[in-house]
C-alpha cells in the first residue's frame, strides 16, 4: 500500500529521533560528570528561602494539579470531537503534553528564565541550565512551569482538531513551547520588559491562553475548515459529538487542575506571601468556574440553539481562563462576576467567529483568546494601580508577536509537509484507528 | 418546530439569569466598597489558631478531593444510565455542581454555619456572609464545605436519571444547596439542637447522603419509573447501561475523592486533633470500601442475578457512606466490618426498592438513604458515649423534614413546569443531543 | 438456563464470603478489646520521629495517588480491550484493587513488613499487625503500601484480559497480594536477605513491576491466547481496541498516580531526608515518562507498522516503570535517558513476545517485566556503590521464585475450577453484560 502522504513524511520523522540518540550519547559519555557538578545556580529570592520553604511542597502539589488539567483538557476535546478522531485528538493531547515537556526541558526553560533581565528573552541554550543541578527551589519551580508550557499546545490542538495531521502538530508543539510561549512568559514572568512597567499577568491569560489563542487562530485559517462545517450556500453545519459524557469529566478534571494553574502561578509570583495566598486563589479560582457554567448554560438555553451542553462546559473554562491574570487579588464576588461575564463571552463569541468561518472544533479560540484578553484588561478593575494601557500593550504585543512568529512557522510547515490529514469524509474525520493514522 | 415544553419552560429559564445580572450590577456598583470592609466576622475557635493552621492547606487539598467526588459520582452515574442519556446526566452533574456552589455561596453558607446557636437554622441572608472579606480560615473553610452541599445534588440526579427534565433539576438543586441541606447541616455541623443533644454526623450520614436519599425517594415516586422499566404484568426488566468502563472509572474516582470528604469533615470537627486525624481516618475509609466492594460483589456472584458489577461499584460507595458518620474513631477491623454490612445492605435493598416500583436509576436510594441511616445508628457501637436514641432522633428528624420539604417543591415544580421529559421511547431515554435536549 | 461453568464455580465463589461473616463475628465479639490494647508496636526509626514527620500528610497524600494510578490503569485496560471486554476489564481492575487491599491487610502486610530481620519472609499471620492499634507513622506507611500491592494484581489482569475467567482472577489476586509479592517485597523493603546484601529497589522495579510481569507470563501460557489472535497459517493479528480516548486518559491519570508510587517509595526508603527528597524524584518521574513516551511514539511512526498509539501509550508507562528502582538518585537528564531506553525496550518487546505466540493483551509483559529488570539493572550505572552483581541476583531470585509459585497457583486453579470463559467468538471477547458474565 503506497502512501504518498507518508513517504513525504518519513524524513521529517526520521529526524526527531536524533534528539533520543543525542541525549543517549549524553548519557554515555558525559552524564557522570554533570552530576558532580552544578551548572545552574539555583533562583534566587524569597522562593529558596529555608524559613519560608522548609520543603517546596505545595510547589509540587500544584504542578500535579496543572497535570491533570492537561489530562482533563484532552479528555474534553476528545469528548467533544467527532467520533472517529477521538482517538487521534486523545494521542495528540498526551503527545504534545510529553514533547512540551522535553522541550521546555532543554530549551524553552532557558528561554523564558535564565538571564531576561528586562528584556526580550532569555538565553538560547540546548541545556536544561535551569533544572540540571540546581536546588529544591528552582528544581520544584521548573516542575511546575513544565506543565504550564504544555498548556498552549493542547489549546492549538483543540482548535485545530479532526484535520491537522501529527507530525506536523508534533513540530508545532515544539517550536511552541521551546520557543514562542517561552519567549512571551519572559516578557512577564521572566522579569522581562513588560514586568518592568508593571504588566500584571500572574496565571497566564495573556502569555499562556491568549498567545496559544493567536497561533491557533492562525493555524485554523491556514488549515481551512473541516469538511461538511461549511457548505457553499453559506449554512453553518453542527457536527456531532464523540461523547459528552468524557467531555463533562474531562472538565471537571481541568476545573480540578485548574488550582493547580491559578495556585502555582501566585505561588511563584508572591513567594513572600507563603502558601496562604493558595486561600483566597482557591475560593477565586472555584466561584469563577461555576459561575461562568452557570451563565453560558443558562443563556444558550434561552437563546435555545445547539451545542447547549457544550457551551455549559466551553462556559466554564471560560470563567477559569477570565480569573487567570490575578486570581487572588479579587473579593469573591468580584472574582465570581469577572468569571460570570468570561461565560456570556463565550457564548457570544463562538457563533460568531463560526460566521468568520474559521472553524474551531473545540471553541477553543473562544474560551483561551476571547477570555484571556478579558482576564488581562480586567486587572486594572481588581486592582486601580494597575495601568489598563500597560494591560492593552502587553496584551497587544504578544498578540503581535505570536501571530507573526506562529503564521511563519505554520506556513513552513505547510509548504514542506503539509498540514491536512489526506482522507477525510464527512462521517469519519481523522482516521483513529491505530495502523492508518495519518501522520 | 414548535415544542410546546420548550415555550413553557422558557419563562422559568428567563427567571434565572436575574442571578448573572444580579451579580454583575453588584460588580459595577458595590464591588470597590465590598473589597475595602470586612464584612464577616472569622470564625472562632481552634480552626484559626495560628499554631494550629499556620497554613490551612490540608482544608484545601481535602476540598479538591470533594470535587474528585463530584466528578466521580457524575463519570458513575454518566455510565449507568442508557447510552442515550450519559451527556444529559453529565450535564446534570456538572451544571448541578456549580448551582450547588453559587447556592451555597449566596445563601447555604449563611443557614448552615451563621448564628445557628443550638437553633433550628442559621441566617437568612443572599449575602456571602461567611467568605467576603473572612480571614484565610473560614474562607478555606467554605471552600470545603461548598463541594459538600454540592453531592446531595448529584445523589437526586442519580436516582431520577433517564426522565428529569433538566430546568426542573436545576431549580430543585438550588433549592437543595441553599435551603434544605443547610438547614439540616446546621442542627448537627452549625453547632444545632441536634448538636446540643449529642448526635454525632461528622461526614454527613444524615444531613447528606440520607437527607438526599429522601428528598430523590420522594421526587422519584412523584416523577415515576422510567419507561420500560416495570411492564402492566408485573415483571421488572434490567435497562442497558452505556458503559461499565465509564461507571468503574468514576467509582475509583469517587472513592478517591470521599478521602478528602471523611477527612474534610474529620478536620473541621476536631481542629484539635491537628491533622494527624486524617492518618486514621483513611485508612479506615480505604477499608470500608474494599470491604463494601468485596462483600457486594461476592454475594451478588453467589445470587447470580443481573446487575452483578453494577452491584459491585454500588457496594464500593455503601461502604464508603457506612463509615461516614465518624470516620476516625473506628478501629480499622471495626471499620471494615461496618463497610462490609453497608456493601450486604445494598444488595438487599436494591431490588427490595424495585419490588415496591419505585425506579431509582442508579441505585443512589439504597446506597445513600439506607447506608446512611446505617452509618447513622452504628456510632454507638463505635463509640458508647454516643445514644442511639439521640442517633435515631436526628435521623428521624432529617427524614421528616426532608421529606415533607422536599415533597412541597417537588409537587410545587411538577404543577407549575412540569418534571417529566416529553419525547422518551423503549431504547433511547433522556435526549442527549446537543439540540433538542428537553430542558 | 443450565450454565456448567457457572455450577461448577459457584461452590468455590461460596467460599469466600467466609472472609466476610469472620469478620463481622470478630466485630461482634472481638472488636471493644481490640480497641482497648495495641497489638502492633509502631515501626522505629525517623518515620515515625516528631521533629521530621509532626504529620505523615506527604505519606497519605502520595497513597492517595498510588490509589489514582490504579484507577488509571485500570481505565488504561479498559480502553485498550475489544469493546466487548471493557466492562468485565474495568470491573477485574477495581475488584482486583479491593481484594488485594483486604489481602494485604490481614496477611500481607505481616509477611512483607513484620520481623523479616534479613530473613527470606515475615510474619505469616490472619491479623492486620502492622495496623490494628499501631500509631500514626505506621498506619500511614500501611496506606501507602496497600495501593502498592494492589499493582501487581492489575499488571496481571491487563497481561490475561478477554478470556480469564473473574472468580479464577480473583482467587490469584488473593494469592498475589497476600503472599507472593509481599515475600518478594520483604527480602528488599522489608529489610531481608536481599536488602542485607545492598540490593536497591526502592519504586519496586524487581518486587512489584518485575514480579507481576513473571505472574502473568506463565499464566499468559497456561491461558493460551485470545481466540483470532494467531491464526494456523502462523499469522498475527491485531485486535480492536475499545477507545483510545479512555486508554490515553488512563495513561495520563497513571502517570500522575506514578509520582506516588516514586514518591511514596523514597519517602518511605530515605525518610531522613525528608518531604524534600521529593522534588528530584518528581522531576525525573516527569522526564522518564515523558522520553518514554516520545521516544516509543516516534520509533512506531518510522517503523510504521499498526498499533502506533497504544506504542506511545505503552511507552509512557515503560519509561516510568524503568526509572522506578531508585527514582530520586539520578540527575534529570540521566533519568529522561533511562526513560527513553525504556520506551525503546517497549517497541522492540511487545513484537517479539508476539513472535514467541504469547498473547499479552495489554503489553503489560513487556511494559512491567522488560522495563522491570532495565530498571533493576541500569541502578550501578546510577550509583556506582550498587554493584550489578546484586542487582542481577536480586532480579533473578524474584523471577524464579515468583515463575515457581505462581505456575503452582495458576496450575492449581486450571485443574480445579478452570481459567479460560467458556464463550467466546471472534468479535465480542469477555462478555461484559451484567448478567451472563462469565465467573
Amino acid at each position: 500500500m503506497t502512501n504518498p502522504a507518508r513517504a513525504r513524511t518519513l524524513p521529517a520523522v526520521a529526524a526527531l529521533p536524533a534528539l533520543a540518540l543525542l541525549i543517549l550519547a549524553g548519557f554515555a559519555l558525559g552524564a557522570p560528570a554533570i552530576a558532580q557538578e552544578s551548572l545552574a545556580s539555583p533562583l534566587p529570592g524569597p522562593l529558596t528561602d529555608p524559613a519560608l520553604w522548609p520543603v517546596p511542597l505545595p510547589l509540587l502539589m500544584q504542578g500535579l494539579l496543572v497535570m491533570g488539567l492537561l489530562a482533563g483538557l484532552t479528555l474534553f476535546q476528545s469528548g467533544l470531537v467527532r467520533p472517529g478522531a477521538s482517538g487521534a485528538q486523545a494521542i495528540k493531547g498526551i503527545c504534545g503534553s510529553a514533547l512540551a515537556v522535553l522541550a521546555f526541558f532543554f530549551i524553552g526553560s532557558n528561554v523564558l528564565m535564565v538571564g531576561v533581565d528586562g528584556g526580550f528573552h532569555g538565553t538560547f541554550a540546548f541545556f536544561p541550565l535551569a533544572v540540571e543541578g540546581a536546588g529544591p527551589g528552582a528544581m520544584a519551580e521548573w516542575f511546575l512551569r513544565a506543565p504550564f508550557a504544555a498548556l498552549p499546545v493542547l489549546i492549538v490542538a483543540g482548535a485545530l482538531a479532526e484535520r491537522l495531521r501529527l507530525v506536523p502538530f508534533m513540530i508545532f508543539a515544539v517550536v511552541l513551547a521551546a520557543v514562542l510561549v517561552p519567549i512571551a512568559g519572559s516578557w512577564s514572568w521572566g522579569g522581562g520588559w513588560l514586568d518592568r512597567l508593571g504588566f500584571v499577568d500572574i496565571g497566564g491569560a495573556t502569555v499562556l491562553h491568549s498567545a496559544a489563542g493567536w497561533a491557533a487562530l492562525v493555524g485554523a485559517v491556514l488549515l481551512g475548515a473541516r469538511k461538511g462545517k461549511f457548505t457553499s450556500n453559506g449554512a453553518i453545519h453542527a457536527l456531532p459529538t464523540n461523547s459528552l459524557a468524557l467531555a463533562t469529566f474531562g472538565t471537571f478534571a481541568g476545573w480540578i487542575g485548574w488550582f493547580g494553574l491559578t495556585g502555582g502561578a501566585v505561588l511563584l509570583a508572591v513567594p513572600e506571601a507563603g502558601p496562604a495566598i493558595l486561600v483566597p486563589t482557591y475560593v477565586n479560582t472555584l466561584l469563577a468556574g461555576a459561575a461562568g457554567l452557570t451563565v453560558a448554560l443558562i443563556l444558550s438555553l434561552i437563546v435555545g440553539r445547539s451545542g447547549v451542553m457544550t457551551r455549559g462546559l466551553q462556559g466554564a473554562l471560560a470563567g477559569l481562563v477570565s480569573i487567570s491574570a490575578a486570581p487572588h487579588l479579587p473579593m469573591p464576588l468580584v472574582a465570581l462576576a469577572i468569571g460570570a461575564i468570561g461565560g456570556l463571552l463565550v457564548v457570544i463569541a463562538v457563533p460568531l467567529i463560526e460566521r468568520l468561518r474559521i472553524d474551531d472544533a473545540t471553541g477553543a479560540i473562544s474560551v483561551h483568546l476571547i477570555c484571556g484578553l478579558w482576564a488581562t484588561l480586567v486587572v486594572p478593575v481588581i486592582d486601580p494601580t494597575v495601568s489598563l494601557t500597560t494591560q492593552a500593550l502587553g496584551a497587544g504585543a504578544v498578540a503581535g508577536a505570536v501571530f507573526l512568529a506562529s503564521f511563519v512557522v505554520w506556513l513552513a510547515i505547510k509548504l514542506t509537509l503539509g498540514l491536512r490529514i489526506a482522507f477525510e469524509d464527512e462521517s469519519g474525520a481523522q482516521e483513529h484507528r491505530d495502523l492508518g493514522l495519518d501522520v
